[in-house]
């Protein structure tokens, strides 16, 4: 899979435009991914925070992607885990994923997220079931 | 906090406001919130299968304002976990959310995600810190 | 799977031997499991807390013989999530898993851990995947 | 902290005593540690593999002592998340932590366990409370 394979495929769901994920690198063990900012996304505005739940999208649908950019096989998420390290202020945010381990059952990606200052907002991974 | 308080609450938050989120509940250990459907929510078009990534921000705000309306204090959710169970089809869903502690530093609620046909889709829980 | 047919499995394991695991009670969708105190499993001798890893163990191995003692397939763990509420004190620790969901190829259980006062010490949940 | 030093304080824990376990290494921003094997660790003796709690046990206290080797601050695990990706055969394991975020009021490690083969078997993270 090439990175404009990679866009494609992230494109079909409708959830992935209205954020207008964008895909930027393919790795040998990963891939990267930006998601730019827009005011819906806010969870307080006071601090003008992007939502933990959009963070939690990132983590999830990153690595599944990651998985299957690298060759394994998904057809869905069984299980997700994030821990969350500081405060997401408005810009965009880059989200990289690396593969754990692709099984024959389940795969497994770990995940980051950085803001623009490349500070660590949060970090997770996701448990994938192989089709079949 | 009543029910209008809640949905208040909720409403701060434009990310909610876009997901339209109607509080209907509140229990002495706990809340309920409605999603209606729309779709933007859809990550497989074939399946018309709602994210996971929306279903996991169901779970992580649920919890925080479940903890919030039982008299908790929470500034930010620090470990969210989700478990997928099935394929979420079109049509609102309703999430539920049970405290499961409510401590001086931390606080957890454990929240469940149902279709329409009361059909348990995912479930899961986060850990929130409390203010101070 | 009645609770003598329950004990005979959970004896297979020599760590659940040392252990000294009882099996108390078969519900429609779960089981209880007593875990007798030795000194071995202090983490912090000044507090004489039970070690997390113990807790953890606990978690695990109680949801999988609670799929098992209500028809569920399981071969292994592929998931475990524990959080920790309480210092664990000395004293037998009671056990509490119920099924959240058996799936043809994953189940998943969740677990509490209670103290001799009834005091929540622990609560989890385990992905097990299912055999073939 | 240097090695001797995180030998001592893991040998406070009568369980690391049991478990047998041999820090040999401090990273700038983590920690190896050896569990020899013993046949109290079997899950499944017909697989003689080493038992999941284990496994979760040596993620949840290697990542508390990567923090306090590497200057953090911990009190308590409060969330442990573990994902299995092989059977542990018998023999030697080793574990490796790293720091992914040492905080004012929480911190998280990273673990990985491998096999003499260096065979990942698990890998997880733990959320752990600061003192104060």
């Amino acid at each position: 899979m090439n990175l404009e394979q990679l866009q494609k495929s992230l494109d079909i769901s409708p959830f992935h435009c209205w954020l207008g994920l964008q895909a930027t690198s393919i790795f040998e063990d990963g891939i990267e991914i930006i998601l730019p900012w827009r005011e819906e996304l806010v969870s307080n505005p006071a601090l003008q925070s992007t939502h933990g739940g959009i963070l939690a999208s990132l983590i999830d649908l990153s690595g599944l992607y990651a998985i299957l950019a690298c060759g394994g096989s998904v057809t869905a998420t069984t299980d997700l885990h994030v821990d969350y390290h500081r405060t997401a202020i408005p810009g965009p945010l880059t989200v990289r994923s690396k593969i754990v381990k692709i099984g024959r059952k389940t795969s497994t990606a770990a995940t980051e997220v950085f803001d623009g200052n490349n500070k660590l907002l949060a970090s997770g991974r996701g448990l994938y079931l192989a089709a079949g």
